[in-house]
């Protein structure tokens, strides 16, 4: 489909991870933009963080720059000074002003940057900038940790006055929480648009998808997702018509790189999907999905391909919404198994090769009550993730 | 120590669960009773509990019946009136009433009981009441469900009016959440005491014990904790004295009896203690304390002995609490890894080993704020827990 026209991105390994793997990225673009953000919920949060909030939203916006294998958090004056050293080498070198420069970390929490290692990561992958796929696709790959590979989504969105192009890249297998944005994620685009509705669009966007997915339930404290649009294609997005488009893409854009990471999940072997129905409010179908998603019981039954629907409905029951058994119906991969409060005889071996030779495990839950309905992606949990998650830094 | 007098106990194999294990307990008592229930707080309730919460307080108690394997939840009308065909046989073979006599039901959510089976149960059951110790064990044993062996408490307290006697028995090892008095559990006393008095003490000592206790977080349908007092002492628990000393036992015991559930946690290789410190209030330290209690990083880092502290302030930090980094510590196993908002160094392989080297992991978190402190005892999370629960039912 082809990338905004307008930005240039790098990605360069310069020893953050110990492994030699690629852990700098930098996102820039010629003139100064609109960049919006939406960050963590955690207290507890990285410098870079604190860093993004006070610049965005903004019109001044020229680079950011990634880096992986380390999170930059609990590490206290000496980590927000590293990280607006990081800032001012970037904006040095692109001949910009430290406050144009927006920084992102992720990776281990409580270990100072290398910082020697990290400037000179800064300037050389400044140096290397360019707007080819490949460019692209390194920028993609440097901001990974515990990934199996790249998240990137790319889409074109028509209206009356021609087309804008969207692209993104986000990265999260582990500590993915679904109480805000999660994870990292850049979100591209040529729209021409304001900073105030970029951001109002860019927060019902997140509302719908990175806010709706979870691996393990744990909120870091780098997530962020930040979304420039450069103006490039000269589109104004002004027009009711225009934002309306716009925010649908976006939106279905941010769904799409917002999945890929549950389904990239750390020791995943399903994704799964829980649509609550029925509930009294959107709201309340929300706690609910979320729940259920959070259960280690109800994921642990998807890994063994198990019906054991009993997990799920006794999972929304103490979601703190309101519910009422004897109206509530369970469907699993489209097999009804609960239905009006009283179990429902299935073939316990067929629905349970349904979950088994599928990646996707889909849980309908009804409720019965009124017309909430929300949705929610989430993992399985794996002895895979256990052994993975037990080996992290020792 | 000695049984409270005046109980008789059974436990008997009747054919709920396949694999011929024990399955059907009762504990009565030759004269009407005091008896008190706390009860989950999930809306998807067994049979067993929306009986029991009609009837209790009580003092007309004569008998309570539990069968594991089966939890009779999700069963609808046929469940219910299950539940009141088992009360009612057992009420006809002890000469009491049916609203004398309490039920509790524990395991597989979703299935109806195997009634012919549970009713020969029952009749048999009350044929080889006894109040030997022998006899209150083969109940302990068969209460249980994934547990590896039974969980008591036994204990004397000394009143000026002379002695009162508490035991008590409990089950769970999985489905084991923290909103509420979790899993079942049955304290019996000889105390004299009114329903009024002995609820009030229970819904006290349950806060302090059986609702700061978690495995993975999952509420169940059938979490249930009766206490019986049947007045055999003929000491009267009513002076202030008497019951400080009575109520202090109870919640010592509660304590005692409630953490040997996340002791036993299915799979778990640690039992890990959370102390919260300096929050704003209790409440505040309470959902600190739950918070990292749930984070599937802490347990797997736990699991791995891996003293990733990152984890721990992260989970912190989106509880919902108030926190101040810059005032916040944390020591695991006592040894110091953040002070105030820094990282500590310290010997990794030091702090590792005595994490490996110890069943029982102590973090202790300190937010700097106000008095306000919470203590949390949770299992850690293995592979061994996602394989069992991979392979329950299927």
């Amino acid at each position: 489909m082809g990338l905004p026209g307008g930005f240039e991105f790098t990605g360069i390994a310069c020893g953050i991870k110990p492994s030699g793997k690629l852990d700098l990225a930098v996102v820039s673009v010629k003139n100064p933009c609109v960049a919006v953000g939406v960050y963590t919920q955690n207290i507890v949060r990285a410098a870079s963080i604190e860093w993004n909030q006070r610049l965005t939203p903004t019109e001044g916006f020229m680079a950011i720059v990634v880096n992986s294998g380390n999170a930059n958090a609990c590490t206290g004056q000496q980590g927000i000074d590293d990280n607006q050293t990081i800032a001012a080498i970037a904006a040095q070198h692109l001949e910009a002003e430290e406050d144009q420069v927006l920084v992102l970390s992720t990776g281990v929490i409580g270990q100072h940057l290398p910082m020697p290692e990290t400037i000179k990561g800064v300037e050389k992958a400044i140096s290397e900038l360019g707007d080819s796929q490949d460019h692209f696709e390194r920028a993609t790959k440097a901001i990974l940790t515990t990934d199996k590979g790249p998240k990137t989504v790319e889409s074109v969105v028509a209206t009356n006055s021609g087309e804008i192009r969207i692209a993104g890249m986000a990265k999260g297998a582990g500590m993915i929480g679904p109480k805000m944005a999660t994870m990292l994620a850049i979100i591209i685009s040529d729209a021409k648009i304001s900073p105030e509705k970029a951001q109002q669009i860019l927060n019902r966007a997140v509302e719908q998808s990175f806010n709706r997915i979870s691996v393990e339930g744990h909120t870091s404290t780098n997530d962020a997702l930040v979304m420039i649009c450069n103006g490039n294609s000269e589109i104004e997005v002004d027009s009711e018509e225009s934002i309306l488009a716009f925010e649908k893409a976006i939106t279905e854009n941010c769904i799409e790189l917002a999945k890929q990471i549950p389904a990239d999940g750390e020791g995943a072997s399903h994704l799964i999907t829980i649509d609550i129905n029925g509930a009294t409010n959107d709201q309340q179908a929300e706690c609910v999905a979320r729940t259920v998603a959070a259960s280690a019981l109800v994921k642990t039954a998807v890994t063994g391909s198990d019906p054991n629907w009993g997990r799920i409905v006794s999972a929304a029951g103490y979601a703190g919404a309101e519910m009422d058994v004897s109206k509530t119906s369970l469907r699993l991969n489209g097999f009804l198994v609960f239905e009006n409060g009283q179990p429902v005889e299935f073939d316990e071996k067929q629905v349970s090769r349904a979950l088994q030779n599928q990646f996707e495990t889909l849980i309908e839950l009804t409720i019965g009550l009124g017309t909430g309905a929300a949705r929610h992606w989430t993992s399985d949990l794996t002895q895979e993730y256990v052994r993975f998650n037990s080996e992290y830094t020792t």
